[in-house]
Formats: structure tokens, sequence, C-alpha cells
């Protein structure tokens, strides 16, 4: 096959920064077993940094320059396809973080980007990206936050959910990573009432089931106490949930913050959208912190990543764990199917 | 012995709502393995309320009135010495929240306290609060928000702390039931270092441990991210923490609240304080929901009580668990050691 017309499913992985543990979780959940096959894979890596690692994935590997073009580009499908979005000169170490390796990093997002713009409306395809330096990338691209923001900007997404899954939970905060004192003000019933349209509209893709249970937190301490400590539940969390019930019938809430995970993790809920950052991620790495995948949904296609970073420390040591990789690359392709 | 002077280990339990579950559980707990002489038991409670479980509890038990005196009380250091603040007509029936209850519920509460108030200096003695209803006592008595303000005001306690403690976690919120919206204001250099200086005081009455490690929850995501998202962690927590060290080595922050409470489940820390009610509710009652004990430091003496309302649903059924009334005994017997 080429790359276009997109008629398969198609895993787009981005290497994440080349210094980093990316390249070596990539190679490691490629051979793990259960991943080949699955979709055809397209790596945007630098060539070099996956070679170093092309004895712990046995696998056919096919190699592509896209200076040449990407119409030329004819995939491998029994092979692990890597394409290098530009000519780097550099050798990337393991451990060290440079501006290039910051650099080379998003070149490969933009590349991986560009590919599934082509295949906008068609859903075959989902991006999966490998850890980057924030701090790095935000060096060499101002005003860089983080994958899930600047792949909203490449789409011109409107309205972007943060899904967090886990084994236990599955997540969505309805504001992201912005100062706690900032989020009152932020939270509007319109954005709450997208954010759970969206999210009903994603729920098969998050939870894997078509009915999933939604359960919607409170902002305020027990739910605000009919109004007692806080009027925001009342005012604008309820109107919300009310409105989205008229969608789909299995939204519940505004539920304290301090009953709904508990419930979640008992089964109530299949999916928690809560209010702020904190107030879901705190529960939610401490049950699921070693198998976390970050899922984003509202772009052209689904992105998910590992819920771990670079981790220079342990790069090129061999010890870094595939784990929560291979969760990413199969739940994108769940959100394919 | 007498109630004075106070040389036992005494803990003082309130009966709580009389229509509730506060009667069986107490009286279910009195029963359980390991609860007997572990202290002198005074129970301020509705006679008949506590008759109706006797069959439950079947040592003896010491019925006084306490209209004719507390001096005149001799309590048996073999028995359950139940005390009856104030002469009620009314039979409380179990499930049904009427006034009157939460006023019996109510003078229980003022009963323990005048008793704990002329033991004040003493470190033998611990109050256990069965549970009320907030609800029902806001109407009798306005204002009322929960044990832990009433006590506080009762014991002109300039700074009390609310901890939650479990088999997994020890939590502490620096600020309680506000609204978020009013969280970063509260929040100060000088109300976060005089909270993490009460918990060093009460390390060991909380975790069991002397040498206990504790760590101190960052406000904002990411914990600000140097700044970029919110500043409270280095203008405010930092400093606080910094002068708590000099005090005691054992600190550790501020720490993003989406690693702190697992590292605390990994074992790295005994005690989290946090900044916000669900910062640290949410994951500890995810957790430990069936075995949570909430404790208040800073009164004159601590106070314990289970983590469960009055539950008037299944109340008089026989069904309730007193797990968390027994932990909370426990809990105020190792306090008061």
């Amino acid at each position: 096959m080429r790359i276009f017309p997109i008629n398969k499913p198609l895993i787009l992985i981005t290497m994440g920064d080349p210094s980093g543990i990316g390249p070596e979780v990539i190679m490691k959940s490629m051979a793990s077993p259960g991943i080949e096959g699955l979709a055809i894979f397209v790596l945007l890596a630098d060539k070099e940094s996956i070679e170093r690692y092309s004895a712990v994935f046995k696998g056919k590997i096919v190699y592509y320059n896209a200076e040449k073009g990407i119409e030329n580009i004819d995939l491998n499908e029994k092979a692990l396809n890597v394409i290098d979005p530009t000519v780097t000169k550099t050798t990337f170490v393991p451990g060290k973080s440079t501006p290039e390796g910051a650099r080379k990093s998003l070149d490969c997002i933009d590349f991986a980007i560009s590919l599934a713009k082509k295949a906008e409306g068609s859903d075959k395809v989902a991006i999966v990206t490998g850890p980057v330096s924030k701090e790095a990338v935000s060096k060499v691209s101002p005003g860089f936050i983080g994958h899930t923001e600047y792949l909203q900007e490449a789409f011109g997404a409107k309205l972007v959910s943060m899904v967090l899954t886990g084994e236990k939970l599955n997540v969505i905060p309805v504001t992201r990573h912005i100062p706690l004192r900032d989020v009152p003000n932020k939270l509007t019933e319109d954005l709450i009432y997208r954010t759970i349209e969206q999210i009903i509209e994603y729920r098969k893709e998050i939870s894997g089931k078509p009915d999933a249970k939604i359960g919607v937190a409170a902002l305020n301490p027990h739910s605000g106490e009919n109004g007692r400590i806080g009027r925001e539940e009342g005012e604008i969390i309820k109107p919300a949930i009310e409105r989205a019930k008229a969608l789909y019938k299995n939204v519940e809430g505004p539920i304290s913050a301090d009953v709904i995970f508990y419930q979640a993790l008992k089964g109530k809920f299949d999916i928690v959208i809560s209010m702020y950052h904190d107030q879901c991620l705190a529960p939610f790495k401490m049950i699921d912190f070693d198998t976390g995948v970050n899922m984003t949904v509202g772009l052209g296609c689904v992105r998910t990543s590992p819920d771990h970073g670079t981790a220079f420390d342990i790069a090129g040591k061999g010890i870094a764990s595939p784990e929560s990789m291979i969760r990413a690359i199969k739940l994108a392709v769940r959100a394919i199917k």
C-alpha cells in the first residue's frame, strides 16, 4: 500500500525526544507479543536513534526519507515503517537533552500532524506520541505547553479533552494546566456541557463500552452542600449535566470528589469527568500510576501517549518499561476499531 | 475511681444522633474483641437508645444521670459507664431524624466537652464522636458546620487540623469546608506553616511513628511548573516548608498532587498535608473509604470519629458495620498512649 488513500488502520507513532526513553520503549513495544499485525505502523523518528534499538525489535524495518516527498512512500504492511522527517547530521546521545533533540522531536510531531491531516475525515488513523521534554521544546518553540495544546492548535480544534485511561479508572479534567486560582472563573456551563458532550461522543473509544456510565464531579467540598459551600454545583454544573442527559441518559452528577472516585473504582462509573487537573489526576495516578495512558479526543484523530516522561536519567540503559507505551498503542488501535 | 482527677486513659464517647447508626456501632464496638480493658469508657448517650442494643454488648453497663451532678459519679472501671446528660422523655425511633434527636446528640457533645475541659492539660483523655446529622443539628444550633469547628470554638482553639487516617494513608487538608474559589486566598504562608508545625507536634498520635515522614502537597497542577502554572508554590508553600524543616527535618515538598499520594501509598510518606479538602479527600476516600477515621488535633484533647454518617436508612436494622467506630476508638486510645 501507499500511505494514501487510507483504507487500513494506520498508527502514526512519534519518537519523542531522541535522547529520552521514547525510542527504546517504542522498539520494545513493537517487539511485544500481540502488537504485530494490529495495524500498519509508521514511526516518525530519527533513523540513527531507532537503529540503536534494532536488536530489540527483530522484525523488518523499512526506512524512508521524507525529504524525497511522501508521495513516493510505499508502506510495507509487514514491516515497521520508519520515516525520518528531516535529515539530521547530529548523533543524539541517550540521557542528554539538547536543543537539536527537542527540535527533532517536534519535527516528528509536525510530520505526523501533516500525515493525519491528509487523512482528515478518515477514522482509520490515530497518533501515538512518545515523550518529549516540554522544557526543551518550549525553548525551540516558544509557547509550547504540551502535546495536547500543540495538537489542538495544529488541528484547529475548538475543544479537545485530555483523557487519562488506566486499568481501573478513566478520567477527564474539564480544565487542565491552569493555576487552581483560575479554575472557578474558567468553568462555565457551556464548557462543562461541551466537554460532557464530547466525552459522550467518544465514550466507546475511551472505555470500550458503548453504554459507558459517566459520572461528573462537583467543584466544591461535599458537592457544595446545597449552596452552603459554593454555588457552582447548582448554577453551572447541574444545568450542564441536565442538558447532556437529553443526549445520553447515562450521565450522573454532580457528585462530591471524595465519593465519585471511590464509586468509579467500585464499578459504578466507567468514566469520570472532573472539574480540574488535580481533582482527577491525584486519585488517578495514585491507583493507575504504572498503567496510565493519556488520550486526546476532539482532534482530527485520536491521539494517545504513555503517561510518563522522557526519563533522561535511565535513557539508553535498556531498563525502561514499555508497558505504558504498549497500552497507548493498543488503546489507539481500539479507538480506530 | 471517680471521674476526677484523671489518672487513667479515659475515652469519652458521644452517641451521635440517637436515630442514626451511632448507638448500634458503638455498642457493637464495645463488644468487639480487643476493646475491653483498653481504657475507661464513658458513653454520653440517651439511656433508652443504648438499652436497645444491650443484647449486642453483653458486658456490664452502669447508667448515671448527669443531672444529679458529675461530682457524684463514681466510674466503674470494669463496666461501660453510660451518662445521660439530660432527662429526655422522648423515644427516639431508629431511622427517623427529629429535632429532639439532634438536640440530644448536641447535649452529649456538650457534656463530653465539659468533662474534657475539666481534664484540660491532662493527656489521658480523648473524645470519640458518633455521627450526627449536620443538617438537623444546624437547625437546633444555627451555625453548626460540623464537629471539628464546633469543638474548636468550644475549646477556644486557635488552630485545629482535621486528620483523616486510614490503613494506607494519613492526610490533612490545610483548608477545609470552604468553596474551592476561596482556597487560594485563604492559604497563607503562616497558615501553612502553623499547620505543618501542628502536624509535626502530633505526628506520633497520627501515624504511630515518632519519625514520621511528612509530605506537603503543592496547590497547582505539576506543582506550578516553576511559576508557569501558578505562583503559590514558590511564594508561600516552599517558604512555609523551609521554616518547618528547622523544627523537624522529615518534611518534604511542595510535591505535585498527582505524585504525592502515589508516593505515600508506596511508603515514601506517612502523612500528607494537602492544601484543600478534595485534593486529599478524593484520593484518601477512594482507597480508604471503608477504613477511614477522622481525627482532630489542636483541641484540648485528641478527638476521633468514624468517617461515616448517621446512615438513617439502615439504622435499627442491625446491619451497620462497627469497623470505622472500632478504628476510631483504637486510634483515640493510641493517641493517649
